[in-house]
C-alpha cells in the first residue's frame, strides 16, 4: 500500500499539485542568500505564472520581477508590480504594448542586443513621447542571444539608446549553459563568468560616458552557487520556486525540494511487460525529457506515492498523449510494486516550467497541517 | 524578401495559424476514402479541441466522435454531439462524470482492458441505475494498453459487462506502432493487423454468445492505408485534420498538407554562428521532437515565410522557453537567408496535437481569397 492524502482524493486526474511548504522553503533560501550578498533578487515569473505565487516570490509582494512574455507583464502590472524586466529580445511590433503597460504606472524595461532594436526603441520612445528603458543583453557563454563582451557594438547600442528619447538602463546576462554542468563548483564558474561579462560591459559603457545603473545576472544554478557579487546590482532566477528533476540532476536541489508534481491515477497494467499505465501522459507532464542527457535519465518523471514519498527506481518510461507508462528504471533490479487500478500517484517533473504550463490551476497543499486544499489559477499565452 | 500575408500582420507573436483550405482538404480526403470502403469514420477530437473544427470534422457536424479526456466529452456533448467514445482506459473515479455526461443525452462509451475495470463499470451502472456502455480495448501491436488477441480475459471481461447492469458495446484497437514505419505499404500491414485483431476478438466474443456490435480500429497512418475493412464497423483517426511533420516524415501526407503553423517574429541574430533567433520557443512549439528518429530530423520545426512557403533546409535547430533558434539543417549547404529583425515567419510543427495544445486560440486563414482572419477558441484541460 502506498500512503495517501485525503485532501487529494476528490481531484480529477491528471491534476497539478503544489506543495506550499516546499515552495516557501525554496523561496526563502535563495532570497536570504542573495540579500546576504548585498544584491537585489529579481525573480523570474515565467515558471509560476500565478499572481498568488508572485506575491510570495517578490520582495514586499510587488517587485522587482522578470517576465518572459508581455502577457505576464500585463497580469503582474495589473496586481501592482511596479518594476518588471521583459527578458526576451524586443521586436518593433511589441513596443506599443510595452508602452501601454508602462502607461499604467509599471516601470517595464526591455532587452536587446542589436543596433536595429535600439533604433526601434528610440523611435517608439520618440513617437509615443515616452521614455522606454532598455538593457543590453550580453552573451556570457555562447548559449543564445546577446552581444559578446568586448564587442564595440555594445557602446554603439549604448549611444543609440542614451542619445535618443529611449533610456539605457544597463546590462543583463544569463548563463544558460550552467544547466549543462553538475555541482556547485561548476555552477560557480559560470556565475563568475556571468559576473565578469556583466561588470566588464558596464565598465565599457561607463568608460564611454554612458550610464549603466543596472548590472543584472542570473540563472537558477548560478544564483545558488555564486560567491562574489562585486559590481552586480541584481540576480535573476525562476525555476527555483518549484525546482524539478533537471535541477536535482545537476545538484542544485534535492528530490525533496521539488514542490511541483502531477497527480495521476493508475488506469491499467501490462503485467507481462512490467508496465503500469496511468492517465498522466505528455499532455500532463509535457514532452520535456530534460534529464535524458544527465547521469540519471528520469524518463518523463519520478513516481511518488500520493503523499509525495519517492518510490525507489520507479519512473515514467514512456509518455503518449494521455497515457503514462510506469516501470522500474532500466537497469534497476527493483520489483514492480503492486499498484492496483485506481491508485493515485504523484509524478515529479523534469522541467517545472514546461509541466506547469500544461495546467490552468495549481492544487495547493497548504503549509499548515490539516488545512484544506487551495486552488490557485495559472495563466498562459503571450 | 519573404512573402507576406497582410491578414497576419496585426497578430502578436507567437500565434497559432490554421489554414482552413488545407484542413478541409484533409478532412474530405479521409472521409471520402473511409465512406467508400463502407465503414463509419469516428474522428478523434483530441487534436483540435475546438467546437468550430469539430462541427467540420464530424458527420452532419454531430458525430460519431472519439475523445481523449472527459473535458472534451463535456464540451462536445454540450454542442450536441450524441455519440462519443472516451478512448483512454476508464478508472472508477471517473464514472460519476461519465454518467453525468450520459444523463445529458450523449451516448458516451468508455474503454477498458481488465476485469477490475469491468467490475467498476458494472458497479457504477447498477448504483446509478444507468447502463454505461464499454468497449474492450485490444493490444494489436504491443504499443500500450489492451487485452492481447486470443487472451481468455476477453471473454471474462465480456461476460462481466454483459451479465451486469453495464453494456458490452464492442472491441477497439489502435496501431500506435504504425507511426514508427514509413510508407503506405508498411502502414497497410499495421492496418491489417488492427483489422485481424479486432475481427478475431469480435468473433471470440460472439462465439461465447456475447454481443459485439462495434468493431473499431484506427490511427492516422493506418486509416489512410487500409485496403480491407471486412468485419470493421468504424475507423478512428485524429491528427489528419491538421497533419504535421511526423506524419509527413512517415509518408502519410506532404508538407503542403500541413494546415497548422506557428507565426513567429525574428527577434535577433547571432551572425557568427549563423543563427536567427525568434520568439517561438518550446512554449509555442511544444517540446515534441518527434522527427528526431526519422530519416529527416526537422528539429523543432520547418521554417516557412509568412505566406507558408517552405524555406528550403531552414529549421528550428534549438528551442528554449521563449526563443527559437533557426539555422540551416545540419549537413545542408543552404545559405542562411537574410531575415531582418521583425520579419514574420511560420513554423510547421512536429506534432500538431502537442503544438496546438500550447495555445488557446486558432487564427484561421479562411478558404475564400481575401476574406479576413477568423478567431476560433481552443480549450484544454481534463
Amino acid at each position: 500500500m502506498t500512503a495517501t492524502d485525503s485532501r487529494l482524493h476528490d481531484l480529477q486526474t491528471p491534476a497539478l499539485v503544489l506543495d506550499k511548504a516546499r515552495m516557501m522553503r525554496n523561496i526563502h533560501r535563495l532570497a536570504t542568500c542573495i540579500r546576504a550578498k548585498g544584491a537585489a533578487l529579481r525573480p523570474h515569473l515565467k515558471t509560476v505564472k500565478s499572481t498568488e505565487i508572485a506575491s510570495r516570490l517578490l520582495a514586499d509582494g510587488l517587485g522587482p520581477a522578470t517576465v518572459s512574455t508581455l502577457a505576464e507583464a500585463e497580469v503582474f502590472a495589473g496586481i501592482g508590480v511596479r518594476d518588471i524586466t521583459y527578458a526576451v529580445g524586443i521586436t518593433p511590433q511589441k513596443l506599443d504594448r510595452v508602452a501601454a503597460i508602462r502607461s499604467r504606472g509599471c516601470d517595464l524595461s526591455v532587452i536587446l542586443d542589436s543596433p536595429e532594436q535600439a533604433h526601434a526603441v528610440a523611435e517608439a520612445s520618440d513617437r509615443l513621447g515616452m521614455t522606454i528603458p532598455a538593457l543590453i543583453e550580453l552573451d556570457c557563454d555562447g548559449h543564445r542571444s546577446g552581444v559578446a563582451p568586448g564587442d564595440p557594438a555594445l557602446v554603439e547600442i549604448g549611444h543609440l539608446l542614451h542619445d535618443s528619447a529611449a533610456e539605457l538602463r544597463g546590462v543583463l546576462t544569463h548563463a544558460g549553459e550552467s544547466y549543462e554542468v553538475y555541482g556547485r563548483e561548476a555552477h560557480a564558474v559560470f556565475a563568475e563568468q556571468e559576473r565578469q561579462a556583466a561588470v566588464a560591459s558596464a565598465e565599457m559603457l561607463r568608460n564611454a560616458d554612458l550610464p549603466c545603473p543596472v548590472v543584472s545576472i542570473g540563472s537558477t544554478p548560478t544564483a545558488h552557487a555564486i560567491k562574489n557579487l562585486d559590481g552586480i546590482t541584481e540576480v535573476r532566477a525562476g525555476v527555483y520556486a518549484f525546482f524539478d528533476l533537471v535541477q536535482a540532476g545537476i545538484g542544485v536541489c534535492k528530490l525533496d525540494d521539488i514542490a511541483l508534481s502531477v497527480l495521476t491515477t493508475v488506469i491499467g497494467h501490462q503485467r507481462d511487460k512490467g508496465w503500469i499505465i496511468t492517465d498522466a501522459g505528455w499532455m500532463a507532464m509535457s514532452r520535456d525529457h530534460g534529464t535524458m542527457g544527465q547521469k540519471i535519465d528520469q524518463g518523463y518523471g519520478v513516481v511518488c506515492d500520493e503523499v509525495g514519498n519517492v518510490i525507489p527506481d520507479l519512473i515514467v518510461i514512456k509518455a503518449n498523449q494521455e497515457h503514462g507508462i510506469i516501470a522500474p528504471r532500466p537497469g534497476s533490479d527493483a520489483a514492480l510494486p503492486d499498484l492496483p487500478l485506481g491508485t493515485t500517484l504523484r509524478i515529479l517533473p523534469n522541467h517545472a516550467c514546461a509541466t506547469a504550463a500544461q495546467f490552468s490551476e495549481y492544487n495547493v497543499i497548504p503549509s499548515e497541517p490539516g488545512a484544506t486544499l487551495l486552488k490557485w489559477p495559472r495563466f498562459g499565452g503571450w
